[in-house]
């Protein structure tokens, strides 16, 4: 019987004990433990777990595998209070969204003959906590694992099996370079979202604002509605990149700024270019190893068809082509007789 | 027999039509004109219009409203082809997204005795054209109506009818007031998902990116996948707008930097302040009218809470607990005995 702990009952332990049970999988224990009695009831009540235990240390205690699902800024605590409990051969792995930090704790706080191997599931939503909790949180969803120096096979064998075993895809990544991704990734569209929604709010007139704001504002400052703990996690342990990140957005945006000086005809391709290229995103071509990244000739091909062939629009042609009908009919019901004109 | 007339039938005009044959009213003719055959045809088959016109002029004569849903971009001309056949007293409204150019327009070139009444329905989604129309696309959403200077007021109340028929919520607003503010909650966000695409697809090791993109990229660049001659058009009618509002969120993301070099203290109170007021915003108690917009206390009280009177977390401190009480567990557990200190 392997025993898996779930510390932390939020919504993405509680999310990954509803899919890890849905495997029903009989030789699977799993227990979990949230320092908020409610979670730990509705952990039982959703049947997220087969039991809670009394304790942190009751809960790891015989595992094979501990997640570790609290905010990045409560990981170092968890580390310590499970430290003392830790079955030798445990593997210990996390779902916390920036990986260096943590690698550094695990290392420091985790007994040797214990795996540390850092997970990160590229899963979530605005609502927290075990009752927004869904078995099908993580699946289709990118799922970064970062192991440890001195984590055994054995151990990166269990972290692999139960990301894949909750539908996700599985990515290796050395913990630098995790947090230089996701901090354009991820955490930067958090600080958009947050310097969007609050740009508006202290905007004068606000109320006027609050009022015509329709779906383009809702759904880009839905991160301002984040976990203010997951977020304060992102911006303690991961600064830096954010910051980079944050100055090449400033220079972008004064590209973008330039951008809307240029003629109708310049703005419509660059649109069309983005819009094609999301869409090939979108498809899941950009993420394929091995596939030609630029495809010059199918995206040129694309643009030009939308775009008239560097016209703001056929449509405004076709417009045009429409009234000179509409005027000489309107010639001719008003009388007049043109009919060389008619044929040109 | 009242008749309406479509002119333009993509996303938006084609959900307007769908919505307002659902009303069911036997005393409306709904009429639809596209310069696209496979428009007329789907808008026909779709049962959006009752019929469609084989041009233009045909579509908009005898009709008493006239709907122009095109982009910003396409309506002079829309103006100038439908002009000679709208009837005396006819009421024309729009669709698109700025209102100063089209006022403009519409002054020019719609005849004396047309009233012109500007709409804009802050609706729509990624995908264009009338494949995804919805009659449920402007439930609830707001409607700005921007009557022209000499409209009549029987323009205004049918304008205003058919936007409430659709289920919108009508402010009435002036065209640069409207442009300002929609610059600010519409055509901002625009540019910054077109702009954090545009980054991160020109970033070195884009596909190592893209691999690990989830939810949070794909939701903040939802906008770059919109119709292009859309966008053209918005930036090509409101540029000084948003190039004001970009000066305004490169100044905001300055201060975001900035913040990020504070203590976790200060960061989780400024996300959980943005995240009390984002949820504030979705309940709608922004939007009404005489409600005061500051609360003070609430929002105090409310971070105070999350925070946890400020210290980081709440969650820190009873991890602490729960590992000092461990620890004394284990030390029973291996034969000391301290009873005064598990008095403490």
């Amino acid at each position: 019987m392997a025993r898996i702990a779930i510390i932390g009952l939020g919504l993405i332990g509680g999310s990954l004990g509803l899919a890890l049970m849905r495997l029903g999988r009989r030789d699977l224990e799993i227990i979990g433990f949230d320092t908020d009695p409610a979670a730990n009831r509705a952990a039982r009540d959703l049947q997220a777990v087969q039991e809670t235990a009394r304790s942190v240390g009751e809960a790891v205690q015989g595992a094979g595998l501990v997640v570790v699902a609290v905010p990045a800024t409560a990981v170092e605590e968890v580390f310590q209070a499970i430290a003392p409990f830790l079955a030798h051969g445990a593997a210990v792995t996390d779902t916390a969204s920036t990986k260096g930090q943590i690698m550094r704790w695990a290392q420091e706080h985790l007994p040797p003959g214990v795996s540390f191997v850092g997970g990160h599931p590229m899963a979530g939503k605005s609502d927290a906590g075990i009752l927004h909790a869904e078995a099908t949180l993580f699946q289709d969803c990118p799922y970064a694992v970062v192991p440890s120096a001195n984590a055994s096979d054995a151990a990166v064998t269990s972290v692999v099996s139960m990301a894949e075993g909750l539908g996700a895809k599985v990515t290796f990544i050395d913990a630098e370079e995790h947090d230089r991704i996701v901090g354009g990734i991820s955490h930067l569209p958090l600080l958009l979202s947050v310097a969007l929604f609050r740009l508006i709010r202290h905007s004068p007139g606000y109320p006027d604002l609050a009022r015509l704001a329709g779906p383009a504002f809702r759904d880009l400052t839905r991160l301002a509605s984040g976990d203010p703990h997951m977020s304060t996690g992102i911006a303690v342990t991961n600064r830096e990149n954010m910051q980079q990140w944050l100055d090449r957005f400033i220079l972008e945006l004064h590209q973008i700024r330039a951008l809307l000086e240029e003629s109708p005809e310049t703005l419509l391709e660059e649109f069309a270019r983005m819009q094609f290229n999301r869409e090939r995103f979108l498809s899941g071509a950009d993420q394929e190893r091995g596939l030609p990244l630029e495809v010059p000739d199918l995206e040129d091909h694309f643009v030009a068809a939308l775009a008239g062939a560097g016209t703001v629009s056929r449509l405004q042609r076709f417009w045009r082509a429409q009234r000179e009908r509409e005027n000489r009919l309107a010639e001719d019901l008003s009388g007049e007789d043109r009919p060389a004109r008619r044929r040109e």
